[in-house]
């Protein structure tokens, strides 16, 4: 092995006191939310019904580079950060490549992802604004987990809107949001007007995030003292996770590397838009080159096959329009295994970057994600996450184009979480019961047609 | 906070190299293993078609202090160790006691506990003896799933004999085990001759570690090419799990403190001895003095309701006998959610120095135990197995003592591992529905009546 530690954790001294606002260093910014009844672009007043007031001056907030952390965030990511920068020596050797794999590796928490680095911010924002309690929805139950043990840390109520897909593929995941103490239920439910709605339009459905949005904010705003919370898509959310992406820069600035390409899986965006922030920068600035991947499903291809529009961010159509890559919001994704990245939309500042073609975007079918997370399991001995295999499938891919051309490319990828919550889709892979499903173009057009003329 | 980092990692050139042998410095060797034909102490030509040949010289070496670590084991101990050594600076704060609290978290790998530090070094020994595969049993499942992917690292076949109530308990645990290659059946199984006898003489029992290890002896011993490797119990396990001790010895070291109290949970005693050995090294030696704290399940209490006196290891009787605190290997625990800890003895080293009253033990109930879990699931962000539990429960006992005596002792305790797969129980405690079982003086008087007059 190189002199190059298997493993590179920051000291405590070393961790980013600020997280860093992408934004601010686009010369182009993502374009802003619109009020669905008007059409004009949200202001603070309009979001604070639904949003923490703090959370709304992070959304809207394009130009302030750097947000101090405050002390008790700081505090609670002492529990689990800073994360391993870890390099794949062991699949790098199994591969036979030149290449040089690096992955920041996000599952050593209970939430089982990176989802917990904006969970407990959102969580200290409700609590310091007086809030009974938070609701939210929840996809894989990585979000729903990670928010529940940020809101017992705080002593906040928790309730959650589970992807009933997830719900039943993941009976445990909800076993452990009750012993944070949280309210679980599976969406589209009868307990809200839009679930209602959407289980008469769609009987059967296996629900989406895009369902699941609107029920947790339609719960939200009749509930006193509550407020929405979102796990991924929003800028806040991104602002969060750039924690992942600073630290990573730290460490590969302590080790005297500078990575070539940099690949994250892509749902909604959260773990994609932390990991690359400081290196996007970079490129922003001019300062440094790098090829940005994104790397999203086959079944929910929203980069790779959508249309850049202004749509609604949730199915029920109450939430702000945002400006994305979108397959529509009428579009609800096969049920996939990996919950975490069914999603018809995309964060608007990684749309918009995309637009620009300062990243790029492959998709992915799951039985080739599952093959490479076997191989990752047996040879880096973490079992990963459906949703970050994606990132490992295409980090494999060009591992081994770096075989065939003789280069020793330096890849990182953000291995987001661990999959122990995902057995049901492991045994699908283990009985080769797996399918691949990929819409049609029929499918996608329609869903299309519909998107909004607003904007 | 104090000056104390949350968590301390050795640096890996920081890493022991050696395996420490506690038993090198004790003046009254743990008594030798003996063989059930002949009542005569085990000759390593006795144990060789059972065990890996360097096994068996571990096994039975008394005198030789260090062990090297064989480069290939040190490099795979590189995916997942060091292990942080983590200030409960929440968990404190949260009981306010003076006391200050420390964990060896040995979670942070896809085996979820410590065990993967025996089963990587148990294959690769089977591996440079050119065996094709190795037979087990498994409790909880972490074994098993630590054997997996240490065999998955080695390209070795791997036959796990699981005990049958986790394999009710925990359908995602074979999932795990399966996705590394390893081959799962539950014990008692009708797959092999002591098998049948169990299920016939037990007609309709959840099994235990004694019955599965019996079946996976047999399973090695008539398969050619293969050996029977153990999670625990014996004194090469033992020898393996001193990394945990060693490295948090060290990292006390480093920052200057010594720990007052040493807590462990222990069901075959790998964790424990592991965690304490460095520290009852010095004990010996006269150098330092800790309180050491052995704890286990009110529901198989070995240690604290048990007689010291030579017995079979398993149920099937077919392997050599040990001297050891003991319930008598007929004794079958009740199906507590610890299946960890259901075994009938304990480590014959342990048991000497419990023995000479070197250290001490407490027995728990689980209802009590898991309470302690979702505290310091809640305060410390981690959902702790019911296993390592115990030790919390005895943990935050003693914290509460310092509370009230106003002391600020140093605690160390091991957190062995975490309890994703242990949502079945989470959810009994969470419905209210789980009940303690603690055996009669009738019952235990039953089965220690059987314990054989050899020895």
């Amino acid at each position: 092995m190189e002199n190059i530690p298997y493993k590179t954790y920051l000291a405590e001294n070393e961790v980013p006191e600020a997280w860093y606002n992408l934004r601010a260093d686009m010369r182009n910014k993502p374009a802003p939310l619109l009020m669905p009844s008007t059409g004009k672009p949200c202001a603070a007043k309009d979001l604070e019904p639904v949003f923490c007031a703090e959370l709304v001056r992070q959304e809207l907030d394009v130009t302030t580079a750097f947000f101090e952390i405050p002390g008790p965030i700081r505090d609670f990511y002492r529990m689990f950060r800073p994360s391993p920068l870890v390099r794949a020596y062991f699949l790098e050797k199994a591969l036979g490549t030149p290449a040089k794999i690096y992955y920041k590796f996000e599952g050593n928490n209970t939430s089982g992802s990176h989802k917990l680095n904006s969970a407990i911010a959102q969580a200290y924002y409700a609590k310091q604004q007086d809030l009974r309690g938070v609701t939210t929805e929840t996809g894989a139950g990585q979000w729903g987990t990670a928010l529940s043990m940020a809101c017992a840390f705080f002593g906040l109520d928790c309730r959650v809107f589970m992807v009933k897909c997830s719900y039943e593929q993941k009976p445990f995941r909800r076993e452990v949001m009750r012993t944070y103490g949280a309210n679980v239920t599976p969406s589209p439910s009868l307990t809200t007007q839009i679930g209602q709605k959407i289980n008469c339009e769609h009987p059967g459905t296996t629900g989406s995030l895009g369902c699941a949005i609107s029920e947790a904010v339609e719960a939200a705003v009749s509930t006193p003292g509550y407020r929405y919370v979102l796990g991924s898509v929003l800028n806040q959310v991104l602002l969060h996770q750039s924690i992942i992406g600073l630290e990573a820069h730290a460490a590969f600035k302590k080790l005297g590397v500078k990575p070539d390409i940099i690949i994250g899986c892509a749902g909604g965006g959260s773990n994609l838009g932390g990991l690359i922030a400081p290196f996007m920068g970079e490129k922003l600035r001019g300062e440094n080159d790098y090829r940005i991947v994104a790397v999203e499903p086959a079944s929910c291809p929203s980069f790779t096959r959508g249309r850049y529009a202004y749509d609604y961010c949730d199915t029920g159509r109450i939430c702000p329009l945002a400006k994305m890559y979108t397959l529509g919001s009428d579009f609800i994704p096969s049920a996939s295994h990996a919950g975490g990245l069914r999603y018809h939309g995309m964060s608007s500042t990684l749309s918009e970057l995309y637009d620009q073609q300062l990243m790029e975007a492959v998709s992915v079918r799951q039985t080739g994600v599952f093959e490479a997370a076997q191989y990752f399991a047996r040879t880096e001995g973490i079992l990963p996450a459906p949703e970050s295999s994606h990132a490992i499938r295409a980090a494999i891919d060009e591992a081994i184009k770096c075989r065939a051309a003789g280069e020793a490319k330096t890849i990182l990828f953000g291995l987001t979480g661990t999959g122990y919550f995902d057995m049901t889709a492991y045994q699908a892979f283990n009985d080769h019961l797996m399918r691949d499903y990929v819409p049609s173009d029929a499918e996608l057009e329609a869903s299309l047609a519909k998107l909004p003329t607003i904007g």
